[in-house]
């Protein structure tokens, strides 16, 4: 196999050691032929090249590996490589959410192979793992914990006690959050490996806008002293519930039980859960990021490729099932500032809950109510949003 | 795919409701032409027959399901599938342990597949994710939580704060254990499902001798109250490490902090674990018995070789490692009783430890030791079975 590899960053370099150090006899076949930096000044090995069309006007080049993130120039390549006959892998879970369907639509035209484990989960074979279970059962629960970044914010602050601030410096310090943490704070990042995941089950191309999104910008000491005294651990969790031709999902702070594997997730591990009537739940733990691991899910789709893994059915798009906002529901804690009581507590008015001690701010714990409800109500009060806190409990 | 079925038990009869019910339009091709059963009496449905030749002799049916249990005649059945050109499945852990390299080699020979996904972890797809691993990286490290009936009584004993004694007696009527309770609590079921994972891992035939193994017969109250004292828990737990061409295996108690996923894991459920060199550690946990997750398993099996599985490497016995016995150590936990105290601490003259506080029972703590040391010291005590219990901590 011959391969161009589009970016020659953390995992792109990753890849291009386990293949040139032969780490395993499986590979020896494997070549990367060439990769593309952005500039000249980044040609610092004989195979890079700055030109793109080295890559895809070398004939020889049979399979690109894309490893550049982001929408923009990844979309037009992995296109223009699809169009080129080209096998494409990618790790890139921005193009691969909004692009799924079109990417494999484009590639099963083309008679050339789509892949992305390392999308979802980086070194868990998650994609494959849930197209497996396919086979047999459909999948009606999707479930993770996808996140290095906000796993070492919550970890932080659950065993010293500091502040969201302090734990986000320290994530940017140890390379973990970027110097912009939207994408992952508000879980935006999660969102992309929730659509793509979801996109597979219901085969149809999920839309972000279909999701409900909240992350964990506005929690507080005090909050994590409260799961604390239930002896709960906090994650930003993602779910898609499937059933009767609609599905749901949600990404929220979410509690867990101790001795339940999501509360033990920490620093770049993630967890990917699944649930099939045959099957029952199974969860998958590896590292979700990292060079090695992310390289290693990229090779194991080169392998498949190479070797011809023909017991996957095809992803075949064109599902109907249609997505419902109020399938889901749960029991929620609420923290907000005294200076806001009066109209984040009208805007739940009507609503079954208990009021719940916490330190310095006022909360309660509603009955169960659908999540997409319990987020208009919060919106209807119109307070800020640091001055609310939510998680499902 | 005709398929003929030797035992319609549990785990077969799970086989025949996927298959038969259609659960799924992958095995709409399948059919279960007959199934086995021992007796005229249990011929309860059309496709049973308690003649084995009606299947062995049927050329029709290209693949076996082997869901019987035990050595014979499931070993001569299997054997004589190879032979007969037939494909073969089974969930058998007994038969598969003693026997894989013997029916690998025969299987390859024939020109047909066999395969066990069902023998390990149940409906864990641990076999295929190890033998995936290994594509890559060398596997350096392997570990499981395998066994229901220990998981329950563990659990109940931390709960509860009961006796082993009655804990049995609840698993026993709950049907996790068995009448003669031997091979859950002692170790041997582990230690089958370890010599398969370790035998695939080390391309070689490991043998039930070279792995140490001891269970929780001994296990009282006391230590429980004590491992809760430490906020870790108890779970029997098979290992094994593979270095520099030597590998070294044991199944013992041990003790988990509460945020790792094995010391949650209860009832029926199994975690197995993997380490390698570029993807680190993955853990799968999933349902390991039970009619229906068994079943998946197997039908998993089939829709591999129905769909041609060619990116998985062939299994090649004819490694060289060599067992190691004393790579593994760790601290160790001993409890045992006033009577014997004199033989048993004579035993670990010399041996840096630490007396720690157990009710009604004397106990101290390891620095680290050889596991086969540590045992080796227990047995020249020549202390009674029920008079100490150890536990890695």
């Amino acid at each position: 196999m011959k391969i161009g590899l589009l970016g020659c960053g953390v995992v792109g370099s990753g890849v291009y050691e386990i293949i040139s150090q032969n780490m395993s006899p499986m590979v020896e076949d494997f070549e990367v032929v060439k990769g593309l930096v952005k500039t000249p000044e980044e040609k610092i090995l004989p195979y890079m090249t700055n030109d793109a069309s080295e890559i895809f006007d070398n004939p020889e080049i049979d399979t690109i590996v894309e490893a550049m993130g982001g929408i923009h120039p990844a979309y037009e390549f992995i296109t223009r490589a699809l169009n080129a006959g080209k096998n494409v892998v990618t790790a890139n879970k921005a193009v691969v959410a909004k692009h799924l369907n079109e990417f494999t639509t484009l590639a099963e035209v083309k008679g050339v192979k789509f892949m992305y484990e390392a999308s979802v989960g980086g070194g868990v074979p998650w994609i494959k793992s849930l197209r497996q279970a396919m086979r047999i059962d459909e999948v009606t629960h999707i479930g993770g914990v996808f996140n290095g970044t906000t796993n070492l914010i919550l970890s932080e602050m659950e065993e010293k006690g500091l502040s969201f601030d302090e734990c986000l410096k320290t994530a940017q310090k140890m390379g973990y959050a970027e110097a912009d943490p939207t994408a992952d704070i508000d879980g935006i990042d999660v969102r992309n490996k929730l659509i793509i995941s979801t996109s597979i089950a219901v085969k149809k191309q999920v839309q972000a806008e279909e999701i409900m999104t909240y992350g964990i910008r506005a929690i507080a000491p005090c909050d994590l002293k409260y799961f604390k005294s239930l002896n709960k651990h906090v994650r930003l969790y993602a779910e898609a519930v499937i059933e009767d031709g609609k599905y749901c999902c949600r990404i929220e702070p979410c509690l867990f039980d101790v001795d339940q594997p999501e509360a033990g997730i920490k620093l770049n591990y993630n967890i990917c859960s699944l649930y099939g009537k045959t099957i029952g739940t199974l969860k998958y733990i590896g590292q979700g990021a990292g060079k090695l691991p992310t390289a290693n899910a990229i090779v194991q789709d080169l392998l498949d490729i190479d070797g011809g893994n023909t017991a996957l059915p095809k992803l075949c798009f064109g599902g109907d099932a249609q997505c419902g906002m109020s399938m889901l529901e749960g029991c929620y804690y609420v923290r907000y500032s005294a200076d806001v009581a009066d109209k984040l507590e009208a805007a739940f008015d009507g609503v079954e809950k208990t009021a719940v001690e916490v330190e310095g701010a006022k909360a309660f714990v509603t009955a169960s109510i659908p999540t997409i409800s319990l987020h208009d109500r919060i919106e209807s009060a119109g307070v800020g949003v640091m001055d609310v806190f939510v998680t499902r409990i």
